[in-house]
C-alpha cells in the first residue's frame, strides 16, 4: 500500500549522466521505470516495459530526445508515444509507454507516481541539498530490507538513538526526557526540542574533554512518503535550563533523507548531512558522513531483522508505549492519506 | 504446459563418458532423469527418483547395464526394473522407474518425453553436428532464465539481430526490409530469404576493407519444440537484385540449436555454428563461435528482463507488430500441438 | 509437524560464553528464541521478539540476569517479564515475552518447547558428553536442508552404511544380513546387534593387514524427537558365532547425536563420538571425529537431494522393502506423540 499522488526520491542527480547508456532503472511504490536525460539535461521517467512484449527499456538506448527499445527497435519520445517501429509506417496509438512526471530540486530526483494532473512541484519537501553553496553536504545511500512503515516509526522516534546509535550518533540517554512540541505540517509533522548541558554524540566525544557538555537544538521534518530533514545545532552549554539555549553557536548542520519504498519488502534511502559553511571545518562534513553511514548500516541490521520476525507473525498483537506517540502520528497521517486516496480523494 | 510427444535435446554426446560415476542429471518439461551410458555406449534416460524413499538416482553408481540407489543399495536395469533389494530376495513389480526412449543423432543426445510407443526417430529435426566429416562445427551451450516461449519468438524473428546483436551478429537493418518465403514443414516452419549488397555481420568486418559488401543467404528450419537450424552462406556481391546470388560463394555455414525448456522458467540451449569444410580457413569457425556466444549472453540479458516483466504482469495487453508475424505462426504451431495432445491426439 | 512436550538440543554449552554479546539465536520446532546465561552460569531460553514491535532480542544486550533489547531499550528479566520501558513508569502487565525451560546435560542444551510444567529433566535422552571423564568425546556440528522425518529414517536403518558411506563408516555389507533385537524404550527404540568376523569400517581399514576382520557390537537408543546414540565396541575376532562375541574388548565407544527440527525445512545436527579413557589411543578420537564429519556429509548430499524430490511430487506411491521396519517402527512412534498432543494428551 503506497501513496501515489505524491513526489518519491528517485536519487542523486548525479547518478545519471548523458552517456548514451545512461538509463537507471528504478523501483518506487512497485512501479519499474527507467530515468533518462534527454541533451537538455531534463530527466524523463518512463514505465521499464516496452508496451510490445514487455522488454526492459532500461536495456535500450538513448536517441536525441528519445529512447529506442533494443530488443525489435522501437522508439518512443519522452512523452512515451511511440514514433517508429521497425518494418511498418502505421504506429497504433496503443503503442505508447507510461511517463511520470520529474522535477530536480536539491540535487535530488523527485518522480511522481500518481495522477500526473495532481503533481504540484511545490509539494515536494524542504531539503539543503549538496548544491547548496551555503553548506558543505556530503551524500550516501543503503537499501534495507523491510517496509516503509518501520523506517517511519524509526524516523519518528528519535530515542531509538540511545540504543541502537549508542557507539554512534548516540551518547545520551536525554531522549527519553526530552520535551517535544509537535507541529503539524501540511504532508507530515514538525518536531522541534532542546537538550542542555549534554555530551555529545558518541562519534564526536573524542574532540573533547571527559565531560564536556553542549546545548543542542533539533528542528525534525518529517513528510510523506518518508522524508526526514533535521536542522541539528550544537552550541556552547548556556545557562537557560529550558527552552533556546544562550550559549554560542558552534556547530549548524543539516542532513536531509528520503526513505522511498521500492516495494512492500525494500527501501530505497538516500541521505546526506553537512555543515554550514560559516561554522565548517575542514573533515567536519566527512566525519559526519561516516557517523551517519554507520549509523544506518545499525539500523539496517534492527530493521531487516524485526521486519523478519514482523513478516513471519504478521498479527501478533503488540504492546504499545509512551515513545510510541510520534510514530503513531504520522503512520495515522500515512494511513489518512491512503483512504482518501482510495476513495478518489487528493 | 509442454509437448510431451516430441524429441527433446538433452545435451552433447561428449558430455556422457563411460566413467563410473558419469551421471547426467538433467531436467526436461519439468521432468528431472538421469542418464548414463550402458558399456555398449547406448544412452539410457531414467527418472532422477528411486521408487522406494525418492532418493536421487543421480548419486547413484554404475554397475554394468544397471545403475544402483545409493542410499539403500537397490539395483535397476535399463529398462528401469529394480533386479536387487538388499536384504530380501522378492522383488514386487512396482519396483520400476520411468524410462525414456533416447536416440544419439548429429552429436546430440536426444530424449522422448512423452509416450514411448509414439517415439519415432524420423521425427528428430535435421542438424549438423560436429562430428559430421563435411563440415567443421564448433558447440557450446547456455542456460536462461526465461520461458522457451520467449526464445521461440525470439528465434522467429531475425530483426532483432540489428538491435541486440548491433556488435555481434548484426551489422545491416536489411531484416525488415527482407521478403521472407515461408514454407510449412510437418513440426514447424521453413524461411528463406537473400540480402544482396549487404555488410557483413558486425563480428566480422575487420576482416575487409569499409563498404565491402556481399550477398548472403538464409535457410532455416525452426522445429517443435524450440529448435533452429540455420544454413548460412556468404557469397560475392553479384548482380542480381532478387532471389539467389550470381556472385562466387566464399563461405558455407550451419548453425544448429536447440533451446530445451528445463521447466516453466528454464531453457537450457545447446548450440554450434562452423563452416563447411570445402570453405573452411584456419580460426574460421571459431570466430563464429566466439561471435554467438557473446551473441547469445546478448539474448540472455534481454530475455531474462522480458521475463521477469512477464512473469510480474502476465495480463498486461501487448501492442503487436508486423515483424510479430514469424513468432505468431510457431506459437500457433506450438499451440495446435498442446491442444491435441491435451485432447489425447499426437 | 513437531512434537512440542520434549527436549530439544540447541546446542554445545561451549557455544554460549559469558560476554556480554553472547546471545545465540536459535530456532526449533520454528520457534525463534534467543538463548543467554545469567551471571550464575544457567541459561535462559526467551522467544526472541520483543512485545513491543517485534525487534529481534538476539540483536540485544545482556545486562545482569536480564536481557535489554536494544531498539528502544526495554529490559526483560529471566522470567520474561519487562522491568524497565525507557520513558514511562508504568509496566503493562502484558509486556513479557515467552519463555522456555532450559536444561544442561552431558553438555549439551537441552530446551522444552511446549507446556512448562510438563518439563521432566528425567525425560531427557541418555549420551555421553565431552565433559565425561571416562571418555575422550570429540564435538561436532552440520544443519541439513531436509525435514527431520528423513533424518530418523536414515538413522533407524543402518544398512544404508554400506551404500552411502562405504568410503566412510561402511566396510562391509552385514549389515543387510544382521539379525537385530529390538527393544521398546518410553520414547524410542533400542537395537542390539552383533557383526562377527567383519572388516573395519572403511575409515579404519589403513590402521590392519588386508583381510583383517574383527568382532562388533552395536547398541543403539533412537529416542524422540531425533536422537541417536550408539554403544560401539569392537574385539578381536572369537570363535563364537552368534551372540556375544568372545574375543578381546580393542575399542570402546560411544557417539551421541541430537537431530533437531529447525523448521519443516531444516536439521541442525550436533554430535560427537569419542572412546573410553581405558582403550583410548593418542589420534583415535579425532580420527574417529574425521571419519563421522566426512559420512555426515554424504548424508547431508543424499538426503538433501532426497528432500527436494519429495517436496516436488509428495504424494507419489513410494515402494516399501523389509529394511523399512525400523525407521516405520520410529516414525510410527513420532505419529502416536504427535496424534497424542494434538489430543491434548501427553
Amino acid at each position: 500500500m503506497f501513496v501515489k499522488n505524491c513526489w518519491y526520491c528517485a536519487g542523486w542527480d548525479y547518478e545519471l549522466s548523458q552517456g548514451k547508456h545512461a538509463l537507471l532503472a528504478r523501483r518506487i511504490a512497485n512501479e519499474p521505470f527507467v530515468l533518462y536525460r534527454k541533451p537538455d539535461g531534463s530527466v524523463v521517467a518512463m514505465e521499464d516495459r516496452c508496451p510490445h512484449r514487455q522488454a526492459a527499456l532500461h536495456l535500450g538506448q538513448k536517441e536525441g530526445d528519445s529512447l529506442r527499445c533494443m530488443y525489435h527497435g522501437m522508439k518512443f519520445g519522452p512523452d512515451g508515444r511511440c514514433t517508429e517501429i521497425p518494418g511498418q509506417d502505421k504506429i497504433p496509438p496503443q503503442a505508447c509507454v507510461r511517463t511520470f512526471p520529474v522535477v530536480e530540486k536539491d540535487n535530488w530526483i523527485w518522480v511522481w507516481m500518481g495522477d500526473p494532473a495532481k503533481a504540484d512541484p511545490s509539494l515536494i519537501c524542504f531539503a539543503v541539498g549538496p548544491g547548496d553553496k551555503n553548506w558543505n553536504i556530503k551524500t550516501s545511500q543503503v537499501s534495507v530490507n523491510a517496509n516503509y512503515r518501520l523506517e517511519i516509526a524509526n524516523l519518528m522516534d528519535l530515542s531509538h538513538l540511545t540504543w541502537i546509535h549508542r557507539k554512534t550518533l548516540g551518547g545520551t540517554d536525554a531522549w527519553t526526557r526530552r520535551k517535544t512540541q509537535y507541529t503539524k505540517l501540511p504532508r507530515g509533522i514538525n518536531s522541534k526540542f532542546w537538550m542542555h548541558s549534554e555530551p555529545p554524540p558518541a562519534f564526536a566525544q573524542h574532540l573533547f574533554p571527559p565531560g564536556a557538555v553542549f546545548d543542542m537544538s533539533f528542528d525534525v521534518d518529517v513528510t510523506l512518503p518518508c522524508n526526514f530533514v533535521l536542522h541539528f545545532q550544537v552550541y556552547t552549554s548556556g545557562t537557560v535550563t529550558d527552552g533556546p539555549s544562550n550559549g554560542q553557536l558552534m556547530l549548524d548542520t543539516y542532513t536531509s533523507q528520503a526513505v522511498t519504498p521500492r516495494d512492500e519488502d525494500w527501501v530505497d534511502y538516500y541521505y546526506s548531512w553537512g555543515t554550514s559553511v560559516a561554522t565548517d571545518v575542514p573533515g567536519m562534513s566527512d566525519m559526519l558522513l561516516e557517523a551517519i553511514n554507520a549509523a544506518f548500516l545499525e539500523d539496517k541490521a534492527v530493521l531487516e531483522a524485526q521486519y523478519r520476525n514482523v513478516k513471519e507473525r504478521p498479527h501478533v498483537k503488540q504492546v504499545g508505549i509512551l515513545l510510541d506517540a510520534g510514530p503513531e502520528k504520522m503512520l495515522w497521517l500515512l494511513d489518512k492519506f491512503l483512504a482518501e486516496e482510495a476513495e478518489g480523494g487528493r
